[in-house]
C-alpha cells in the first residue's frame, strides 16, 4: 500500500517551552512493507511529560531522541496493512508510534506494541488503560503501599497520572489532599472525591499543607519535583514512603532545579524516596487493567481526556503539559 | 553513698562549633539512691555526630535537649550502688548517660539501660558493640541489602560507623569506595581492606568517584549529607539504595544546606533513599553483635578509639567530630 506519511523530526535541542523551529515536518512517501511487516494509521498521539526530556540529552532511562530522528510518543493506531501473522488488518495497536501519521515499526519496535481491545473509545482506553492509569496503579500501590486511614498528598494531582492516583488512593480507604494549579482543576479534583485541594498557584502551599495534614504525611506521590517536596517532607510522618513519579518542573531541563534542604527528615523519620518506572511493569499491566476497569465500571473512577487535533499542532500540544493548560490526559487526534 | 558530681548543663543553643560558654559546669551533691534506683559512676562517654543536632531545636527524633538540662550522650559506666534487683554493685551498664560523673536514672531510664559484659575494654565495647557497630550493622545489610560484586560507597568512611560499614561491605564480597578527610585517614581505611579511597579535602570528588565506580554505583552509605550526595546520584546503577544514616555536614543547625539538584536520577534508575534510625534496631542488637564479634575475632575488623579525657573537656570533645580532628570513634574518659 502506497501512503504518505507527515513525521515530525527533531532539529535541535529545545530550551524551556518547545517552538515549531526546533522540529520540521516532513512529507514521505512510505516503502512497502516487508515479510513481517505491519502499516499502521496512526489514531491518538499520548502526551506525556517525559517527552519534554526525551528531548534533552541528560541521562535518562531511555536514549534522548537524536538529531532527524522521528519525535518519540506514545500512542493508538491501527493495522492497515499486515504481513504479520500475529496482527490482522483493523487491529488496534498501543506503542511508541512517534509524532507520525503513518508507522512501520522495527522488528523490536513491534514486539513492544500491544493489541487492545476496541471496545471502549480510544481516548478513554489511551487514559486510563495506557501507561497513565498503569503508572498510577503500581506507584501507589507497589511503591506508597497505601493503608487504610493514611494521609496521601499528590502533586500534579489533576493531571493524568495524578488524578489516577487521587481517586485509587480514595478507593484504598486514605485521606487525599491533591495539589494543582488553577480552579478549575482544583474544583474537578473535588468532583473526583479528593478530600482536600491545594490550589498552588492562589495559596501557601507550606501553610496549606501543615493546616491540612492535621496527622503528618505518610505518602506523597510526587509528579513534579522542586520546592513541593521540601514542604512535604517536613511534615511526613514515621516510615513515611515517598514516590517520586515525575519531575514536570525540570523536564525542560535548562537549569538544575533546587533540592530540598532537609533530607535529613528522612532519617529522623525513617522514611524512604523511591523512584520507579511504568516500563517496569508492563509484565504485569494485566493487574492494573482489571482493576481499573472493575472501578471504571462502578463507577469509581473519573477521567477526563484533553484532545487537539492535527499533526501539525503535535509541538505546542506538548507544550500545554508545561503551561498547565491541558485538562486531563494530553492527547492528539490525527 | 554521697557523691559529688560533676555535670555539663545547656545554658544556650550554640551556633556552628560549641563553646564552653554555651554549656555551664555544675558541682552539686547527689542524694541518696531510693528503691529500685540505682548509682552509676560513668566511666566513659561516647560522643556522636547526632548529640550536636540535640543540641539544636530542629525537628528530631529524640525531644531537642532542654536549656538547663544535662547534655544527652551515651557512655558506659558502672553500678557503685544499687537498689534495684536487677542490678547489682559492679555491673557495667551502657545507655544514656550524659556529660555527668555520676548519674542516677529515672525509671524510664534504667529500662534502656543494658547490662555490658566485661570482657573487652571498655573503649571497644563502646565502639564495635555500641550504637556505631549496631549503626553500621543493620544500616548496611538491612536497608543496604549488598549483594556480591556490588560496588559501594561510603562517606565519612574513617569515622566510627563509616570504618564499619566499609568493612562489613568487604566482608559482604562488594567493591568498596571510601571517602573520608585527610591522608591519615585514608591511609588507615586503606589498611581496613577499602579498595579505594577519595581524600575530599585534596581532589575533586565528582571525578575520582566518576574514575573510581566504572561500573556505577549500588549502594550509597551516606554518613555526610550535602554535595557528596549530588555527585553520587549521578552514577547510581538501576536498583541502586542509598542508605540515610547521618548528616554531619548539616548538624550544626545554623543555615539549611543545599539540596542534591538530581533527585529525578532516582526516577531514571528506579532507585531509594532510606533513612533508618539505630534506635529501631535494638530489639535486634544481638544479630549484630554475635556476628560482629565473630569477625572481630576472625580478624576481619580493624577498629580505633579516640579517647579524650576529664569531664571538663567535653565540649571541645565534641567539636573534634565536625572539625575532622577524631580518629577513630570519639570517646571521653572520665
Amino acid at each position: 500500500m502506497s501512503v504518505t506519511n507527515k513525521k515530525w523530526v527533531l532539529k535541535e535541542r529545545p530550551q524551556g517551552l518547545v517552538k515549531n523551529e526546533n522540529f520540521e515536518l516532513i512529507e514521505e512517501d512510505l516503502r512497502e512493507i516487508k515479510d513481517g511487516e505491519v502499516l499502521i494509521e496512526n489514531q491518538y498521539l499520548s502526551f506525556d511529560p517525559t517527552q519534554r526530556m526525551w528531548l534533552t540529552d541528560l541521562p535518562g532511562y531511555l536514549p534522548p531522541v537524536q538529531i532527524d530522528e522521528v519525535v518519540r510518543s506514545g500512542g493508538i493506531g491501527k493495522i492497515i496493512e499486515s504481513k504479520n501473522e500475529d496482527f490482522s488488518e483493523g487491529d488496534l495497536v498501543s506503542g511508541m508510534v512517534g509524532w507520525q501519521t503513518y508507522h512501520i515499526p522495527s522488528e523490536n519496535d513491534l514486539k513492544t506494541m500491544r493489541k487492545v481491545p476496541d471496545v471502549l473509545p480510544i481516548p478513554t482506553m489511551l487514559n486510563i488503560f495506557g501507561s497513565t492509569g498503569i503508572t498510577a496503579y503500581f506507584g501507589l500501590l507497589d511503591v506508597g503501599n497505601p493503608q487504610p486511614g493514611e494521609t496521601v498528598v499528590v502533586s500534579g494531582a489533576a493531571g493524568a497520572t495524578g488524578a489516577m492516583v487521587c481517586q485509587i488512593a480514595k478507593i484504598k480507604g486514605c485521606h487525599v489532599i491533591g495539589i494543582a494549579g488553577g480552579e478549575e482543576k482544583c474544583s474537578w479534583l473535588k468532583d473526583c472525591g479528593v478530600d482536600d485541594v491545594i490550589d498552588y498557584k492562589n495559596s501557601n502551599v507550606p501553610e496549606e499543607l501543615t493546616k491540612l495534614a492535621k496527622n503528618g504525611i505518610d505518602i506523597y506521590f510526587d509528579n513534579v519535583g522542586g520546592p513541593i517536596l521540601e514542604s512535604v517532607l517536613f511534615l511526613i510522618n514515621i516510615n513515611a514512603r515517598i514516590v517520586c513519579c515525575g519531575s514536570i518542573s525540570n523536564y525542560t531541563g535548562d537549569q538544575m532545579p533546587v533540592g530540598p534542604r532537609n533530607l535529613t527528615m528522612l532519617i529522623v523519620r525513617r522514611a524512604k524516596m523511591q523512584g520507579f518506572l511504568v516500563l517496569d511493569y508492563y509484565g504485569r499491566a494485566s493487574e492494573a487493567i482489571d482493576d481499573i476497569s472493575k472501578w471504571a465500571i462502578e463507577g469509581k473512577i473519573k477521567h477526563r481526556e484533553d484532545i487537539q487535533e492535527g499533526i501539525e499542532n503535535c509541538p505546542e500540544t506538548l507544550n500545554r503539559l508545561f503551561t498547565g493548560q491541558n485538562q486531563g490526559k494530553q492527547m492528539l487526534k490525527i
